[in-house]
């Protein structure tokens, strides 16, 4: 029962396997802390379900040509990620412009066939997010041919949907994405329609939107997990009828069984008139722990596009994670008939921590493939040991997801590397960063290196974060002392530079250092904030560690956009980060950065003329 | 397709209906934080898949008595927990003796039917927590005759059963657990013998477990999911002949798709020579994501036995969570035959927050059920919101896992609150206090309050956990005193007292606040310790916020036990956690509380006087 999958793109030439691998690897594994891989031209990925029978070569699979409403290769299975649409809705995860980018830039690096880049409706914010994607992202083609869709949701109204396609239009190939809910509870509740209104909006929707000139429109009848069945296959016939090229079937509340899922895939798929002109696409919640099973039921049952976020995120309990769900459909190939995705898995690693550091929600040390200890089972064991074989309990080489387990050797930048050397590692931990940012990476790292013997991977990618991945900066700390203590009486004195270039000094007492900080900036700042999360990581072992720190704040003033699903206005909260060797500085750094952040989403108009658009990659 | 369960314990005499009851709540929502229900003794549980039939009253359903071999209630499921062996072996979730007898009495109230407390054989430490937990809470009845059993963990071999035995014996249901890995890989690599030896050790040892007296032996064939399926039937029927009374089916890697799993348990039981005399169980790793959908199919295909663990905790990516696989045999009970378990579930978000704090594995914020968004959704959303019904978005009310939805009435306590008032409040939240426990937590809350407005749930909860949940104190904080900033020449004076009354005081410069305090504690405590990790909460919105530190040592002298499955030498590490309004104060009583804890590992003979063995519930 041993399946051996090869990835399908990028052309592999050669072939590891799983075993040699591993005992090669066997005699470096002792403390192993996870680093990342520069990505590779050429790999497979072994999924070792048996030691017992030989990996199976398979023929290179491609990705076949895009055509909305349907696949060449019927056993293709699109990859939807919703990241920065379903997954920004999460509880403090807004993002700004610059940071949606990115990602936007790092899943199409990762190979994902479609990009939800936002609600372009929800306010002026993300209509600017959608469009920058749509611009950039969406017309970067690859010597292969592949540029990712990107697509704008929208409710199932003109304004929504022209609104969506003002977004996207300019996008090689541009997707919209409407809605509207088709459960008696949410008819009944929520919309306040009949069944025959419903029906009705749903088809003159999809047909406005085809009417603007979109080829590629997607429908979704909220809460199907919830609908009857026989009024799905209706109003899925009809949006059919009306144009629609993708019928996506979304369990809202995350309810359903993973059989049951799977049923209801193959129901529609039985039963729908013309379904055999569309694409079927799933879209599971999390609530019960069953999104990653329901979607590979559903990919199982007939769906060839699956609705994922990076790591799980988004409302509630969140989606199907993309790595669960293309992990598991590689290592169950053989119960899925050897379904494929067009994922370069190795980017895995490096877009999961994009995300943590963006949303600003932290992956639990157990989180499945790219949590902390989910490759960490050697952790603390005697290098004497008598594991033989490292396939014994690993079904994954972390390697294949873009980590590689360090060693002594790893741990290679100290206070006498130079400039040259430092590059040369961000580049290997995959970071493409412009000269300047390397200049400044450069003297952040011999300050550190100054009181650190060596810097580790993971010293480097939270200087990296706190330097280049923030927003654009406002105010800027410029100099802070404290005194603090059991005696209670905590007095901190910070020194901010504005944008103007002014500076401006301010003093305060408070419950503790961090405290008695956040009121001194306050009283530079003069913009009202509620401090709602507040948390730190030291980023590597050992007493001198990094810390990084992360807040969460809600402007007092109303920074609101639109919720998709529920129409109410949503007050906006921002995160930001901060890194260094003192709590407190990273402390104060972080929430700097969160302020900033707030502030350049005051005024929406001065905010996108400062985030430039080009091509380059940071 | 609405079901409505009602649970089977706890005779309830009130039914309340989903949505009658979101509509009372629906007026107090706006910025809602969850907070703690006191336990309620007559409830139900409704799990709305629609709004449109009316629940189906279903008559009340009891743990059916306990005989090891055989369940007679056919759709009761038992629930086995293994969070404190399977759990504790997460890196750094090492616990103390009493933090594992707090989680037993925890999970006793939960209702879990087995709790597996440990490998006895891995060092005397656990030998002690194990045979502690045995002997109170394998004793304490309650009225119904409910006692859980309590099982030790053994490898198939004559000194670890008599070890287990000895350790569990005098508990009033005592079980040995026994495995022996079955995959061609585990028994090539790693114990490197042959299918008829393998067969031969689990028969003998089986029969070696009933020959001390022990009447429930629950047998494990490791890497079951990679095993040659003939062979599985044929050493399966061995154990049964030889006097096991559950066979425990481990997908150990967690490779196996649901559907697969499902398959899986089917066979065995259709199979296996014997089958009928005994109980299957699943036990799903989590590397995949799939370990809830593989326990619930395991369940569906006959699995009478599930082995869980709270919040999902374990090696790698972890188990099966508790709290998912029983609320979705509760939500899929149509798909489930009405299967049934013995859980209170409204003990599930206490027990939760408990292996939190102790294991130190933090949740992510989705993390299903339990995650602090999880029940989120209407995080900033307007109070003149357009969302007219609770259900449309939410398919489990947080109360029937015990949280409840505080609004500003929830926070109840201020500087002007007395003693009583502190008092019912902790009862509220779950807490059973002993008085002088009390009388500490009232000062600690005094010096709070002399600060902060209003203090929350969250405050409490934190406060319980730095005074209450702690290791015995060697060494304790008397006074700090810090100076640090963006100059970089951080200082810090510690006073620490040991706990022979003497008082030490040391001060050291470092790269931080954090660090230089912790220097200045090395050079008291002179117990060399590699901190692995350090990570920091606020509890509570708002600036001055109680912050809750959390770090992770490994000492440097040698600390170690046995890994059950590979048969290791591991390197124990220890958590600690301290809370407070200044950052650094709790940083230095995270430090020291972990200190305490390696301290208190360090003579095990000692530590175990230490821990008095008595019936009280803390």
């Amino acid at each position: 029962m041993a399946t051996t999958i090869r990835t399908p793109l990028f052309s592999p030439t050669s072939t590891r396997f799983h075993s040699s691998h591993n005992q090669q690897l066997q005699l470096r594994l002792h403390f192993s802390k996870p680093r990342l891989l520069h990505s590779f031209p050429n790999f497979s990925i072994s999924c070792s379900s048996s030691s017992q029978s030989q990996p199976q070569p398979q023929p290179p699979r491609h990705r076949p040509p895009y055509i909305p409403n349907h696949i060449p290769d019927p056993s293709y299975v699109r990859i939807f990620d919703t990241t920065l649409r379903d997954g920004e809705q999460s509880p403090g995860a807004s993002m700004t412009s610059k940071e949606k980018l990115d990602i936007a830039r790092q899943l199409s690096k990762l190979g994902v066939d479609i990009i939800e880049a936002g609600f372009p409706a929800a306010s002026k914010d993300d209509f600017e997010a959608v469009k920058m994607i749509a611009n950039e992202v969406g017309n970067a083609v690859d010597q292969n041919g592949y540029v990712p869709v990107i697509c704008g949701l929208s409710r199932c109204n003109e304004k929504d949907i022209r609104t969506a396609w003002e977004a996207v239009k300019h996008a090689k190939r541009p997707r919209i994405h409407t809605f509207i809910a088709t459960s008696a509870i949410h008819m009944e509740y929520k919309l306040r329609m009949s069944r025959e209104q419903v029906i009705q909006k749903a088809r003159s929707m999809v047909a406005f939107a085809r009417s603007l000139g979109c080829q590629d429109v997607e429908f979704s009848p909220e809460d199907a997990g919830r609908s009857d069945r026989e009024f799905l296959y209706q109003i899925l016939g009809e949006v059919i009828k009306a144009g629609a090229t993708t019928l996506n079937i979304p369990d809202t509340v995350g309810i359903t069984m993973p059989s049951e899922f799977g049923k209801l895939i193959a129901d529609i798929k039985a039963n729908t008139p013309g379904v055999e002109n569309v694409i079927i696409s799933t879209h599971c919640q999390n609530d019960l722990g069953l999104s990653t099973a329901n979607t590979i039921e559903g990919a199982r049952a007939g769906a060839r596009q699956l609705e994922v976020t990076i790591n799980g995120i988004g409302e509630r309990a969140g989606n199907a994670s993309l790595e669960e769900v293309v992990m598991a459909l590689k290592c169950g190939g053989h119960i899925f008939n050897n379904l494929h995705t067009g994922i370069n898995t190795r980017h895995i690693y490096l877009t999961s921590k994009m995300v943590e550091e963006y949303s600003g929600l932290q992956l639990q040390p157990h989180k499945a493939l790219v949590g902390a200890n989910a490759f960490a089972h050697e952790s603390g064991i005697h290098q004497d040991g008598m594991l033989k074989h490292k396939g014994t309990y690993e079904i994954i080489s972390p390697e294949d997801i873009g980590l590689e387990r360090s060693n002594e050797a790893g741990i290679v930048l100290g206070k006498l590397s130079g400039r040259h050397a430092l590059r040369k590692r961000l580049e290997e931990l995959g970071y493409e960063l412009k000269d300047d940012q390397v200049q400044t990476l450069f003297w952040r790292f011999k300050a550190v290196a100054e009181q650190k013997k060596r810097i580790t991977d993971a010293d480097l990618r939270a200087l990296v974060s706190d330097e280049v991945f923030q927003a654009e900066p406002i105010w800027k700390l410029d100099g802070l002392q404290v005194t603090c203590g059991t005696l209670g009486l905590s007095t901190a004195t910070v020194r901010l530079v504005g944008d103007d270039g002014s500076t401006h000094v301010a003093c305060s007492v408070g419950t503790g250092p961090v405290d008695s900080a956040y009121k001194a900036i306050d009283l530079i700042v003069k913009e009202p904030a509620t401090l709602l999360e507040y948390s730190m990581n030291a980023v590597t072992e050992g007493i001198d560690a990094i810390a990084t720190t992360r807040v969460v704040i809600r402007g007092d003033s109303n920074h609101t956009s639109t919720h998709a699903l529920t129409g109410e206005s949503i007050q906006r909260t921002f995160s930001g980060t901060g890194a260094g060797m003192d709590v407190v500085v990273s402390s104060v750094k972080a929430y700097i950065a969160a302020i900033n952040k707030m502030l350049s989403f005051k005024e929406p108009s001065s905010s996108a003329e400062k985030i430039p658009i080009s091509a380059s990659n940071i």
